[in-house]
């Protein structure tokens, strides 16, 4: 009897909509912006939070690449950073340059890792916003994940903490959103820092699973304060 | 009937140990670092958790200085700071020149307050450890306060994030706690910045208390995730 290649190899089954997604997950650019402000909007209305959103490429940029222009006398600058991930069906291009440097404890430098990663899809991708996250290039804008450095005072080394992380709608069950975390851990092994925490929202138990299975574990005990809008501003005076 | 002074004005009785103590809080220096590195030593051994605390000052000032002097490409270089207060019986000397300028979010440049307070004290200040904390200047360190600045990406607005504060024993009841949640919020308030956020044990109910009624309010909602140590490692790596 012949072997059906379907039961030998059922990985390697051949439909009409198999296809191979070549993804990449590197460092943001200033040319990213456009991109980066529309997914925070996509990922507002995926929470229903839209009318919170108060995100504007302008401000977007001032975060991201403002603060490596400020005299290093300002203590008190914001460091946040962006990691995007983006496909293309065909070869990736050449990355935009990254002009980073980033530098370990123990003083040496080095440029962050560009992770990439081929995925096999078995059904067509479903993407009616692909024009609006299409780079020059070609690619797709297919998710992001935004960090900053964090701080342990027992531990006297920084740490990183990942502070939102989206992937498009038609790029998810992919492994996109794990690539980003691990790009992310990459970093903050290479740099030397105790640690990566997030916050997730405490009825969303699937993430919890996902996270657990990665090494991470819950603080259970501890929770978040929060001091903001009239209150802040009451408290911040001096003379009261 | 002559009205007995200790009945008209009980505040102003005078007792054998009333005295007046100057309080003052303002950004640390690189020449603080010795009582900052002590300061969070005390912590450690306040929580039990000594053997966990990995704090030397050549890892602090690296920590609190280092970032200052790196090359503006690094966008993950770490930018903690510390408020110390200090106390004197007599009159406060000129503060160290802190060399810090502040941008608010507007671009415009400011010196961060440095904060006043006289507190009547109507007990011996009973501190075996004053040695070990009084500066060249004659005053007397008593606490501090840590923290880094965070992000809120729907806000997009940097936000601070205090990672600790601890008054010495000796020091406790007298309101400088408060007085140096004060200076942040102070400073979260002068740089256009959205939020002042800290963590805090389940169980200390007292301190949950002390913050609600300055205004902050509890994320009951959100709990914290963390990845550090061989799980780090291992998920950090790009091979597996």
């Amino acid at each position: 009897m012949a072997l059906e290649p379907i039961m030998i190899f059922p990985e390697h089954q051949q439909q009409s909509n198999d296809h191979i997604l070549n993804a990449r997950v590197r460092l943001a650019t200033e040319s990213d912006v456009p991109f980066i402000n529309k997914l925070i909007h996509k990922m507002a209305e995926y929470y229903n939070l839209a009318h919170e959103c108060e995100d504007t490429e302008t401000s977007l940029f001032a975060a991201l690449f403002n603060s490596k222009h400020q005299p290093l006398s300002n203590p008190f600058s914001s460091t946040v950073s962006v990691f995007l991930i983006e496909v293309s069906p065909t070869a990736l291009p050449v990355p935009p340059h990254q002009n980073c440097r980033a530098i370990d404890l123990a003083g040496h430098k080095f440029e962050p890792d560009t992770i990439h990663k081929t995925v096999h899809v078995n059904h067509l991708i479903n993407d009616p916003e692909e024009s609006l996250f299409r780079t020059e290039k070609g690619t797709i804008i297919a998710g992001f994940v935004i960090f900053f450095s964090s701080y342990s005072t027992f531990l006297t080394k920084p740490g990183i903490h990942m502070e939102d992380l989206f992937v498009r709608k038609g790029y998810r069950g992919m492994g996109f959103g794990k690539l980003l975390m691990k790009a992310v851990a990459n970093l903050t092994v290479r740099l030397g820092y105790a640690r990566m925490e997030w916050t997730v929202i405490t009825w969303n138990v699937d993430s919890h699973r996902f996270y657990e299975k990665l090494g991470a574990h819950i603080l259970k005990d501890w929770r978040i304060f929060r001091l903001d809008g009239d209150s802040l501003l009451s408290f911040g005076q001096l003379n009261n």
